[in-house]
């Protein structure tokens, strides 16, 4: 540890270059009796009561009730950004406004979406589940059926395959953190174990593999291994609470924690136990890994680790030098984050960020750490560690061993750049 | 443990009288290759691919993106319901369907409201957050400026101190876990703390109440413990990630994990350091606790620990014997849910529930457990611990403490009768 350096009346200990502070300032107490001494660079005051604001909402009866909520008319910019492919409306993605969001849910209206044939409006009276292929009795299931059966609840990310592609280019793009890293979102899934409903179809000793196949116009399909759908595959009919909303699969979906996204079909129709894998379109044309030599990785299941800063980041500007939290999300498909180190002098020091508890296994994790803005330049980083000890390369190094035609799976870090006037630049150090 | 029955291929372990299983029955992957001997009654039938719904809606692209989506259309009926004091419209509450979500989280939409004088359309960018009175510096706080401050997340229950009072009405009301029980949610809640404000104003020693108050036309305010306010009391500016919602406070309110809802001021707007408690009307004519003999307790501050079986529950229908899950909510405002036992006599047995992973301090926990219903009478109730070692106490022997002008804070156990037609009722034991 470093000395203490004293900035008026208030210690500020230093754990890396550049302004970055104790994360443990905050969560110990350690400000007790010691302002912040930011003054007026944070929008504070020594005030009256007649500094507060005497709203006209306070002088006559506020809104009545509502059977669903909605957000502030005021938050109307939190909200998804969607490109589609060229000639459709529901082939593309969505992606999560994560650089406006804090914590780790997102909330269900908010949650990406990725379809590649739009959102099927399915009628949950006429929906059926299907279990066959390798199986001693091939069951079909009804939503009041499936409700009768033991439910679990996990909460995991779900992130897509193509997630953070952009940071292949060449170039650093500078469409910020909702576009470069918005395929990816977090929620509270219930439903009932894979396994109890394959436990009950009698799984015949030759099947080694599922195929999972969705009720969109796509029919998109995917094959699993068998040790996962045993292991901890969920039929996912709640979200949050609620059932799963038409665009995350109503009424049910795949939950594959820490899979990629596809793999985890939504409007979830049939399951095919089988000896090998089905070789679909999305597992052979797409969602692969091609090398520089123009072979290919297949089957690359988990979302490998991986950080990302979101406050501050490309598209917020920085108001005036003096204190910060630098705040962000971390994830493994691997199991949970241990460690999430935090950067400002571009990867020359390095100090251990707070995780915000509880951190659960294959669910975002919200990283914190306290830092000092001089208003000089500064270049921002986080690298992650998930509980196998794999840490998140950087994106030299990532690049080497992936070569210039990989489009999926980008996990190397994401740096951004500080201006003296505040602007938040993406680049490539 | 008593000796297992054998029903065709499958062993149920009775845990307790009238058909209680036991838990680990599924959560250890007891059923592998043993089907659970329900087959029809489960709805679940033999079958071939063509068995399967050929919907509409595999032969058409679905619908396109949007910035912030919906539940679907089919699950309207999931909604609050509200009642507003006689000539107002925004003076009452909201009740969240508990009976028909499952997991832990409330989604926004669904967070239960309780408003004294409707819901306040606060411009976020006039807002601001007073703290004054014993204080060495008044200061007050822009949106702007509380968004550079380290902020916390946590996974939070909030229940009305009137939740569960039909249950005080000398006949069992018949109304439904929602109305008699839906004051009551859950979502992660990510803020500032509020001692770190309450550091940087300078707190006088004389100091040992806060009075917080809210920008509603009513102003609610509440008196709370200068030792809470520094304990884990929070500034929430998100709520599952986004914002605050308007009915919750936008754009900030007070948590106070574990407290009664009322004291967890919404619209928070001002914050004053007292030396003693300000008596404010919602602290002394109403939200203590009249008792027998005129004398009322004031400042019941957390809500005690409580469970309540929402599925099955009064109001949803059983259909036909065999398998089902019970499963419901359990919460204490003194700490974390160490227990929870079922009972399906009336009392008479009981056997411990599963309870789902992370179980957090002050946040609502689920149970489940395994049940086969012989389709005989029975008794459904649950009974709470939490880690304090407090157990949630019958109906009778709380009514025996409280008397018959109790109105706030009831958390007895909750009895649901299951008759042999299915249906359920509510009755006192």
């Amino acid at each position: 540890m470093r000395r203490a350096q004293t900035t008026n009346d208030f210690q500020w200990i230093p754990v890396a270059g550049n302004g970055l502070l104790d994360r443990r300032l905050f969560l110990t107490g350690g400000l007790a009796a010691a302002p912040m001494a930011a003054g007026t660079a944070l929008g504070i005051s020594t005030a009256h009561p007649q500094a507060l604001s005497d709203g006209s909402w306070m002088k006559a009866p506020g809104l009545p009730f509502s059977g669903y909520g909605h957000p502030s008319q005021h938050e109307s910019k939190v909200a998804r950004v969607a490109r589609s492919a060229p000639g459709t409306t529901g082939a593309g993605g969505s992606r999560t406004p994560i650089q406006l969001l804090n914590g780790t849910i997102t909330p269900n209206g908010l949650h990406f979406e990725r379809h590649h044939s739009g959102i099927p409006e399915i009628n949950p009276d006429v929906h059926r589940l299907l279990i066959h292929g390798l199986v001693k009795r091939p069951l079909v299931f009804t939503l009041e059926a499936l409700a009768r059966y033991p439910m679990e609840s996990r909460i995991a990310f779900i992130e897509c395959g193509g997630n953070s592609n952009f940071l292949y280019e060449r170039e650093p793009s500078q469409l910020g953190a909702q576009w470069m890293h918005g395929l990816v979102s977090c929620a509270e899934w219930t439903g009932v174990k894979l396994s109890t409903l394959l436990d009950e179809a009698g799984v015949d000793p030759r099947a080694s593999w599922i195929l999972a196949e969705g009720a969109d116009a796509a029919a998109v399909s995917r094959s699993v291994p068998m040790a996962k759908a045993m292991d901890d595959a969920l039929i996912a009919l709640y979200q949050n609470g609620e059932r799963v909303r038409p665009a995350n699969g109503y009424p049910m979906r795949l939950l594959l924690p820490g899979y990629e996204g596809i793999m985890q079909i939504k409007w979830l129709r049939r399951i095919k136990l089988t000896d090998a894998p089905t070789m679909t379109r999305d597992e052979t044309s797409r969602y692969t890994m091609l090398l520089q030599d123009g072979k290919a990785f297949q089957f690359n299941f988990p979302m490998e680790c991986k950080s990302v800063i979101l406050q501050p980041s490309q598209g917020l500007t920085m108001k005036g030098e003096g204190f910060y939290e630098i705040s962000g999300l971390a994830w493994s498909g691997y199991g949970k984050i241990t460690k999430v180190e935090v950067s400002t002098d571009g990867g020359k020091s390095w100090a251990a960020a707070a995780l915000q508890e509880p951190v659960l296994s294959r669910a975002l994790t919200r990283f914190r750490i306290p830092w000092r803005w001089s208003g000089g330049p500064a270049v921002l980083q986080s690298r992650a560690t998930d509980e196998t000890g794999y840490v998140q390369p950087s994106r030299d190094k990532l690049m080497a061993a992936r070569g210039a035609n990989a489009y999926f799976h980008f996990n190397g870090i994401t740096s951004w750049a500080i201006a003296a006037n505040g602007d938040v630049k993406h680049v490539y150090t």
